[in-house]
């Protein structure tokens, strides 16, 4: 059997897993074989080229032509395109893969896990940093007991791409399209891996949001007025999410959590880190260094500096010898592997879309809590 | 002009300063000559073998006796005792320099703040890591406008000395003693850095505090009764204090800040860190690693790993060629310094009575937060 | 215009290098054209199975059957048949890629280099570090003048897969097959980064070549007798080339150079270092951190870790955005990109066979000084 | 009893042991009781000023007046002042402390080691880097056997106080007066410690001495000659030392041993790093954090950061609470503390005279290696 795919969006997701396609067969042979069936995109000059480098053997500029032609659905567009096509794909039983956030919204995360629980097919939510290998190793390691119980998380996403202030405007920056800004782009990855490996949920949160810069210039052509002197654009929109977000919290178990992500952290290109503290050891993760695991160990009296690439850790005897580091990149490659053989073996899959509304609604109590200036319920 | 010194407490902070005053003469010649006269506490014979070591003239078991008869009084006793020999030394017009955090209560800051605005001496809170040269040198850029406008700080200070829950209840498990755990003994830190440092006051706050381990056996004779079996102390006392707490913070001038502190972090000894990022730079420090300051230029790609150890560098040149690294004794030879200094020549002097209370208000506001579950104005 | 390749090998760089070709479409989409024709072996089956793992039309057991039926010939084979088929494909004119060290000997691969000589084809030596993008920024930065006059370089390269005595023996432990051993295979990507990065030759060595253990347990079936009770091989095989070597050297324009490689650095998985400084600067890199190039800059005071992978890094605009890093394998991506541009627009290309001739130089000089007792010249 | 102390030389060194003279009774209150005697130097108003800051009692300009009438003789003059004074006292049967190297020739190392083995008093020569807890703590683990067999060894010792050409001249440079360069003041260190923690000697050895700046400007009044319009000294003096030098060498029992320092190391200040690797584990140290020992144990899968400031640290139980760091002058007071308890008890104290000699022929043997182009026999 091939899986046909249909995948909706063609940017950086969109060649993110076009890559990760394209490398399963010589390094996971178990995998199903898949077709790329179709691309789906509104600019046809931009999605013929793009199917043409991302290996597609055709397009379509309306998915409601093809989300019951394909055998898997791909939704990779903005946050605010995420509800329609995936329950319409779900509707036809067609098995969906959505990026994260689950939705702009949490009514559109909910109808989205609704359909999700009422089709019988796996649904994936792509918070593909739970296939570092480093992270499977943390995961591994927690779940064995070897930190024992859990005090601390904390958890951070620093990056730095708007400190400037004529950075131009996105969809990132619009409430409408995205939803949250740093908070559901960034903070929705640290949510998930903190509940991911503490196996554990977040009761209550105390949030706050910051927007640090009001309007931004609008580019291009599409700006229309330039200035006269300088040709810069004099447009602006405005700026209607956050630019950084803080949050507390208490998981069930009792566990403390503290939480941000900054799209103004100057110097920081990357940085997803993630420290757990337990009653038997502790564990420290950094992005900009995936391959490494920071690991205290019950004996231990210091982090040992765990560079995580042998024969026997999670997903290292499909790539290279110990020491030959593996990039970003990798953890689609694992992700669409796992989530494509659970479609084509018929098996469950997670994290999924109940997975994802999990977290979308920790992003809702977040923005609830800083409203409201409360500590707020999940 | 000689300072007579009379100082409560001989323990580790007793230790700490006791070595700074006998280092001033040999690496500070224009400091002022200073006499270690009396010092002061209860047990009268671990008090006359501490005065043997420390260097100090002779004992008193009341500090009544003595506080005006000294030139300069140093309380460091436990934090319930902070305000009573302060008080009456400043209005015996005696400079006072009390230990970290100026009281257990809000009530008695204020009560040692205004005596020292009625005094006409100067007052010293004893926030040593002001004078880490890497935190001066974090100052001077900070001041010279290097980083440029402030968006995030965010200050940890992680320990893991009572992550085993038979580790012995002491005073700073006592709320009516120390009246905070980690938020009075460790959180103050990272709240007068974090307010020196970006010279901005925090005006909101929200908290949270925990205990892990309710209660702890109490050590040693005074125990009473041990098990038969184990010897084994078998009485325990409540832990009325937060083993961590976490809070997020506003900044007057609109900067982000998120602050945590924990005995419970297990791996970490004594890692006071702070990461401040603008809108032209960043910074990053970690006590661990004293000497070096993470460094973002404005034009610069990444983190500058500078060793503040150059002859330039804030009190280097009394110390040791480049590469020749202090420690963390050294903080207290520099606060000693500029302190007794300030004494001698009858200048002002800070962080201060009032730069302590300041912090007070912070750690007030985030118990009251905590209790409230709100955001709460400091 | 369509490349077909012909491939000797398909082991680990028969793998690396066919990931390489099954990506550059996607991501360097004005690379040539290329058609995986051949794979070449001896073991028929093993040999089926890898064309049809790595995207090979046609397997060939007779390399000579085949050199001359391509566009290109990679040659991939353990040392002691690197110059057989090269030569026979450049006599064909056919453009070779070997893989390092040039030659299992000087002799073989001066032979490599004379016919590379005469052909008037491309060649490579699979030297695939100097794509590694933070040694191209490296390389950059130098030839701007950025760390000014060179003093000293030093290049490591530890490994620890032969620390336990029990590893079992392989081909890399044969002098007639290897040539060399820690020297061949991990000193000689030094020695090459060292020469390429200074932009100047090493005219003098001081070399030490050490063998640890001087038998190992040659594994499974073809060691014929097993001990009766433990099972294990009890068949060994001398170890005839070495487990680590150390030299320094005398480069041309003055610096000083120290080098050494091991496979008993335990700890160490590919711990590829090089550490350069020079009047105006410094540079380090670590292949197990290989986004990352620490540079002390003429107006710097510590090094500062750039993570280099902006758009305007050496091939990043083909990848992903700032911070998203890269693995080892795209080194590969990179070097082939080049070589096949290279070929197919008839352009020179290195490194190549009188670069790996150089490095081959050096290797050999270092042996003969470890053997003399003396300095040599290269 | 009261050991009166006479000490040649006030300046780094001077300065470096009279504090750890005023620290032991605070910090080792089981250390002999001493008398800072007498201080002597030729130049009799710095010497004044000196001991007034370093506490002398009273000076002297010829040491021949006063090396018998001290209990214990402190020689800290240049490298060529070590012997006559040192051998004085000996014959006085005065215990002497030398710095490092033990003399600026090997015969004039072997006088003073002659002179140690006839008098019966304990001598010292001052590698003060064996007292780093750290570095105490690996000499520990090592000679537990915590990480087996050792095969290599490699000791850097890296700054660059000399990469500006215009740096002045000092006695440093000249080999009359020290000897040797970075080879005796730095490589001493390191060879020392090496052969310290393998318990081993190093047999043969390959040198290599460079002088990267043939003379500098003589500083100051003394130089004479002012350019008439820059003010810069035109008066130079001949470098008559190595600025840099590596080594290679091999151990008694087999262990490979790379070496090497210099002053011209851009970027690196007082950078001397010490790695060693066994059959079961590996160790890592660096000077400019010397808190911390990074180790990999045998069942460890990285090196783990060990912050060496636990009670049962070597020396540790007589500072302060763990995570609270030591300074690079800490080293000197436990030399003094182990040097001066055994002058007090009459007992044995390494490292003594022999085992600078020991040192001394192996930098001896590297000189002579750089200069005959071939391996040595130490």
């Amino acid at each position: 059997m091939t899986l046909s795919i249909g995948m909706l969006g063609y940017r950086f997701m969109g060649k993110a897993h076009s890559n990760a396609f394209s490398r399963l067969s010589m390094f996971f042979p178990d995998a199903p074989d898949i077709e790329r069936d179709v691309l789906v995109g509104r600019d046809e000059d931009a999605l013929a080229d793009a199917a043409d480098r991302l290996g597609f053997a055709r397009t379509a500029t309306d998915w409601r032509e093809v989300v019951d032609e394909v055998d898997v659905f791909y939704n990779l567009g903005p946050n605010d395109v995420h509800v329609e096509p995936s329950v319409a794909a779900l509707e036809a039983g067609v098995p969906v893969l959505s990026e994260k956030p689950l939705a702009a919204t949490l009514d559109g995360a909910e109808r989205m896990a609704e359909a999700a629980a009422e089709a019988d097919v796996p649904t994936a939510v792509a918070f593909n940093y739970r296939y570092v290998p480093a992270i499977q190793h943390a995961k591994q390691l927690i779940d064995e007991g070897a930190i024992g119980e859990i005090h601390h998380v904390r958890a951070n996403y620093l990056q730095d791409w708007l400190v400037d202030p004529q950075a131009p405007w996105s969809w990132r920056n619009s409430e409408e399209i995205a939803g949250s800004g740093a908070l559901g782009d960034l903070g929705a990855h640290s949510i998930d891996l903190a509940q991911y490996l503490l196996g554990d949920s977040i009761e209550r949160v105390s949030g706050h949001l910051k927007t640090f810069v009001e309007e931004r210039p609008v580019p291009g052509a599409d700006g229309g007025g330039l200035d006269a002197e300088s040709g810069d654009s004099v447009e602006t929109r405005p700026v209607t999410v956050d630019d950084a977000y803080s949050a507390q919290a208490e998981f069930a178990n009792g566990a403390m959590g503290t939480f941000e992500a900054s799209r103004f952290a100057n110097g920081q290109k990357n940085a997803h880190t993630i420290a757990i503290n337990g009653s038997d050891g502790s564990l420290r993760f950094d992005l900009e260094r995936l391959n490494e695991l920071e690991v205290l160990r019950d004996d231990g009296r210091g982090f040992e500096t765990v560079l995580v690439t042998d024969p026997d850790d999670p997903y290292l005897d499909h790539w290279w010898p110990p020491g030959h580091v593996l990039g970003w990149e990798h953890t689609f490659v694992h992700e669409d592997y796992e989530f494509l053989s659970a479609v084509a073996e018929g098996e469950s899959y997670g994290p999924n879309f109940a997975d994802g509304l999990a977290v979308q609604r920790v992003l809702d109590a977040i923005e609830r809590s800083d409203e409201s200036g409360r500590w707020v319920e999940v």
